[in-house]
């Protein structure tokens, strides 16, 4: 069993609407602590949206999953993995943006990630908007391209917006394969769909191999087929995911910026990840969650339940 | 026909939004109402969340109830039943609670369901939280252990919260197996998910013998199959039918304490109620509507769906 | 591909939050408009719910349908059209109703589309409660009756409300059959559920050799079957298209007046559209989108999408 | 003191948040009951908005006024007054309306007031949009013209709308001066403000003599001295008092169509009706409550506030 | 000036929305922490609300409290005050009730106030509902009776409800008196309003010498000169604050669960606070913020702004 | 009278919910309109919040006050203007910003106005966030510094944020007293509160000869002296008007991102735009109205309000 020093409170004890709200009432452990070094997942919040073309909100998001959070037991339900049992999991606390320049503050997250990568942690980061996978990205990629299994109903690989803006949530990994970030043959990006501008971004994917799936596709083979060839694609390799909540249909997860209606609901929502058993995992991101439109705090939850679902991979992985 | 005293007012004269609200627009009938004892099925309000262990609101679910039922019409619209007609249903008000004492509360609720039930009605309650169960059960089963058919995402098994509190929502049928109120033999319970503090509850289920139906096994088989092994499990004797209404996923039902989201969705959450013809059911509840986390409505509104789905089917039980 | 100056703004240039709401971000075009003549389809709202008999609203959304839309972009996911190249489509504006006379309302809305068409425009309409399509199908149908394909929870085939009134949403496509604007024998209703007052409306449809189709049937055929039926009813005449948000399962589509639990989902709601190509569509329309009970904006923005699923079909059927 | 059947139940027996909701928690009394020859003060819900010509909501007003008034207590805490104790109060139910015909609506209020009023019961009236007090005046001024004190932020005195439409909730009393019901003379209205459309109203005012008294007069004077002139207007005859809530600003009574800001706060919205105290009451209204727009309720906790305070008034009245 | 360790972040530095939410962004130190015996004042949260008679919720209140605490910076405007310099401040965290025993929860309460206040600790509370404060008194008033400056539109002095319930939210100060925590003569109850019971609570007050400022005479004479007779009964002794946050009109705290409206505004709340410079405060509390009613959010705001009025007077205190 | 071309269409004639919603109903007049060169006062969306240093939303602003803007009608209520008679007003659409870059976004702000101004038109702002005032003051002061009359609880005077962003909403009137855009001399801003970070922005204005009016200060001395000196400190030079709608309490105005309790209220709101008759006013706007955080519509619903006062002010100001 891990440290005892990183096991949540339980609810039992203290209520779940009690206490100062870390990531599913973990520690608290930031830099300086002398506990940094045995953190293993370190969840990480990028409070941080200046990549939304559209309605803003994701930088509100760490704080809200935070709060979701205190909702998440100690086992799963299914598999019976119990994940703080099994790795020491922290609550790094937030990267500090800076809201008003986006270039200072990919630098800051890439830095940030530097930190804790070169320290053996694992990081699983509630953001932000999409464009913060890029910034994670090169810290995460910096010696080598890595495969990604990508949960989104966008591509996210425009070239550029409003008149040459190269940096936004709608162009993350189409930077992040011209960086060498991505190994676009280990690309996977499933739940595809909503009305689309041109076909831009579906060209630059088939040009450079990257599969995509459409929530038709999705619909109609089932979520075992479809992760199972997503699990084909990503190989053996280092692989990211990145799992943006509007993969979600908006009805299940509407406290987002961009919704498209017609998406997986919250059951499908959850398989995609227990089929991520047997990956690479080297860091994850759950991203887009907007609480100024999620009234109900569904969104959130469903988040961090998500979340909750990639730790556990995690956590078997590691035991593996 | 039932008597004309027992009809509610439609839609068609007196519009869905006006009048003073009662469950499904019946008459009022209080104990010491003249009509009484013509009364078969009594529609009861329990308006008490003092078993709550994390967001409080349920105590405002019958108010809620009444105020969405104004919506449900005469008839079945799949099996053609008119509840209204084959039985003489009634609004018997709320039992009074004491939001400041939960044995006290309980003593009250018990005492209300005996004088109902030595009058020869049938309660269909409206919580309340789950604790709300337990009394109403001391009345049902007061000559002997019942069987159950209980919907929910928790098994409420457990022991004790808090340091030793042994009266919560959680732990209502624990202490209702306990106290010879079910025969654990005979009660089921559905669509349980959510991550766990432990295997306490599993464990006790097990060694008593009540039999768990997780959502995976849910969604693998099918209604039609997990509900003719739920009416198996129950047989012909005396049966208790419990809805939680987190049973179902919590994006068709925000307005509860402790959702889980993956659940059922509102169609399967109506489906499993018409697949309860046939079971002898000597009472019913809808419980853990919280009206403060419902701010559509419509929890509410499925809430009475569901409830007049069961009167449907106790109305097709008297007429066999 | 179309007039240059039909093409609606794009979001790359103008973000989508940006500019005064017109349906689509296509021009306004009123009737004394110099390309007015040049309009192949017209977005029109009809801001209207003197025909609602329960929850009022839908005279707001119009106005709520147009800021949703400007989320829809230029191409269709799947079947790669490109509805605002293939044709030329602009926004009419609104009808003006008198909120306080039905039979004026009802006047002034056949006028303004009597205008529409006797100008060659193809109508798709914004509501408005259902009342709005029976003014609409006596413009439409003023040369001999149309079939109709009509997603809906109800029949709205009443005789009458509140002791004779005639013109209630409940009752317009009786009064259609009735004045001989729709060949009952060329009408499908789909989706059917809810709690019946009685009879009356299926009795009614039964004589007339009106096809309904219950909800249990629909989701037990799925949605390809059904609507290959519903494309054979229909035949190869002017058919008019009604879908009525509450079609949708409420949880999906909050924002109306009547809703019933228990139907279609998101994906469900789009898929029913892609099935209508082929299908000699002559007019549309969206109604009971309520705007006060839609606070997350979701059962616009699928109003919106499902809007947009048509005016693809129509491209199609213009390019055929 | 009153019959004991009248009291309404305490909430420290009952806790407020239980019980089938009636106004203020008296006994509900419809028109074949035995006591209804008893009543003194009937408590009356019009649910009804068929006049409304902005934003609707009005018809359910009544139920969420009875339910925010389960909140309401025996004793007025400035004057001492128990009005429960000087009168018979009692809740006559709700006058079912014909929400899709506006003449026939007005007929049935009519003949309901008149029932009431030769019962000898005072009518208070919780609306239903403005247009409600028209068909309630036509049976409170059927023996000859009253004065009225109104509050309000719109004069409500406009010929027509729409093109001629004579009866909307902007024409009321401009029809109730035309039909003799009241004496123009003996009107004030108070607090209005807000953009207009033209003079027309305020000519009609000046030519009839009905006293207009704008909030800039209102905050310059205060309270006390406007309502000492108010209640010199009125003189001792019989008279209506007509409260519309969109009087108090919006921020303090969110839930209604047509809202001006700058209007009194709440202290300010109760002194107005403790000042009316000498008048001859009889009858009086609360209206344009619009539960739609009040989501956090406070606008019919205010409703059922002022409504307390002129029942107060009416039990002096009667003490005197 | 104080401890750098005890400064908070500034919101220059890491933006507003940005981290772990503390108490005003000030450091987590509970009571193992080594900085815990350098503490001034300690902000606790008392996430607790089993007292609650109506609308429950307050439990939530500690955790809205810190979110929105993340606003507050360094100065106040007016008196220049920099608390966080003048006295170490931290977050203490929240006492653990037990939501189902209230006896066994004031127990915990008392004993966390204990050790705080023999640490040399002065308490600042964020509530839980006002039986909060009968617990924290047992501490506080543990060697002798303290004087009281308490705001509410309630007395908070009945003897019992739901037929001899001893603790709930309405008897705190009754049980204070009788116990002998508060000596009546130095009691001050100011903001009293809303309709009453009965005058049991006035009586026991006149009986024991206790001061009941009604919110008439509070609006008559105005802030300064109340408050001024407020210190006078205060006088020189050890005097305990509690701010019940529906002291103030709803419309500005709309978040509260007993709610009366004609309250003072939100400037006037503040102000209330600078008024208490020069008594001798031994804790304060703020009470009854329910976030389940605060969709805005704006009574947690107001809440935490009020607490940083009272923190200043403390440090202005402490300079003194 | 003004072109009837620019007369806004009548409530009377078409219901206010109706129509393609422009900012008061007046015709959409983009620059490329032949009627462009005849506006007198141009409205002006400027949909952008990229300076928000908490939370964002104000790039949503133009559109909600357009549709909030239809409830405006034609004449002030008190002092009789009839605006859209006195001037030709127009809704010259949005300035389209570049989400992603802060400095593109200030060039094409300024250009834009540049047109207007060199047209003959004056500018009528709704924003997005205070930063906005900045690229317009650019465009209105081209020719030398203007004075202004800005209501605000900030001062917006801060050097820089987050290590040395010198554009944000808190920064933009030190920069446009650094660019020579305003004559600090001809300064007053009104309204201030809250807590403060340190003193370095009222320093900044004590150094530059800049006149603050604390909240404080101005409930003490009231609308008329307050305005009476800011009308002398602006003096009869060119004066543009800066309003935040955080001017306002919260309460009023909830929909803002950084909200400060304890402000004046809705009718203050609009008092001292009255008081500023008489003032040579060459540009007004109303920022940082966020609707995201303004359920109710209120906010949006009082900033229209707020411009129509200002634009009766312009029409008074023309017509001397």
């Amino acid at each position: 069993m891990s440290d005892p020093f990183f096991q949540p409170v339980s609810g039992m004890e203290l209520p779940r609407f009690a206490g100062v709200p870390t990531f599913m009432r973990l520690p608290h452990v930031s830099k300086d602590h002398a506990k940094y070094g045995d953190v293993d997942v370190g969840l990480i919040g990028v409070p941080w949206d200046s990549g939304t073309t559209n309605r803003p909100g994701p930088r509100h998001g760490p704080r809200q999953l935070r709060d979701a959070s205190t909702m998440i037991r100690a086992q799963h339900a299914v598999n019976g993995v119990r994940p703080f049992e099994a790795l020491n999991c922290a609550d790094l606390g937030d990267v500090g943006p800076n809201p008003a320049d986006i270039e200072d503050s990919m630098a800051r997250i890439t830095a940030f990630y530097g930190d804790v990568l070169s320290s053996g942690i694992k990081p699983l980061t509630a953001g932000g908007d999409h464009l913060t996978s890029l910034p994670i990205l090169r810290a995460v990629a910096k010696d080598g391209p890595v495969g990604m299994i990508h949960f989104d109903s966008h591509t996210d690989l425009f070239h550029s917006y409003f008149g040459g803006q190269m940096y936004t949530h709608g162009t993350p990994f189409r930077r992040a394969v011209e960086e060498g970030l991505l190994d676009p043959k280990r690309v996977v990006q499933i739940g595809l769909r909503g009305s689309m501008y041109d076909e831009e971004d579906r060209d630059f994917a088939a040009a450079e191999g990257i599969r995509l799936i459409l929530i038709e596709e999705f619909f109609a083979r089932g979520v075992e087929d479809v992760m199972a060839e997503a699990r084909e694609i990503a190989g053996e390799g280092a692989t990211y995911i990145s799992y943006d909540i509007d993969f979600v249909d908006p009805t299940f997860a509407p406290g987002t910026g961009t919704p498209e209606v017609g998406g997986p609901n919250s059951f499908q929502a959850l398989q995609v990840c227990r089929e991520l058993a047997g990956v690479n995992i080297v860091g994850a991101d759950m991203v887009e969650v907007s609480p100024p439109f999620d009234s109900s705090g569904n969104t959130a939850f469903l988040g961090v339940s998500i979340m909750f679902e990639i730790l556990c991979v995690m956590a078997m992985q590691s035991a593996a």
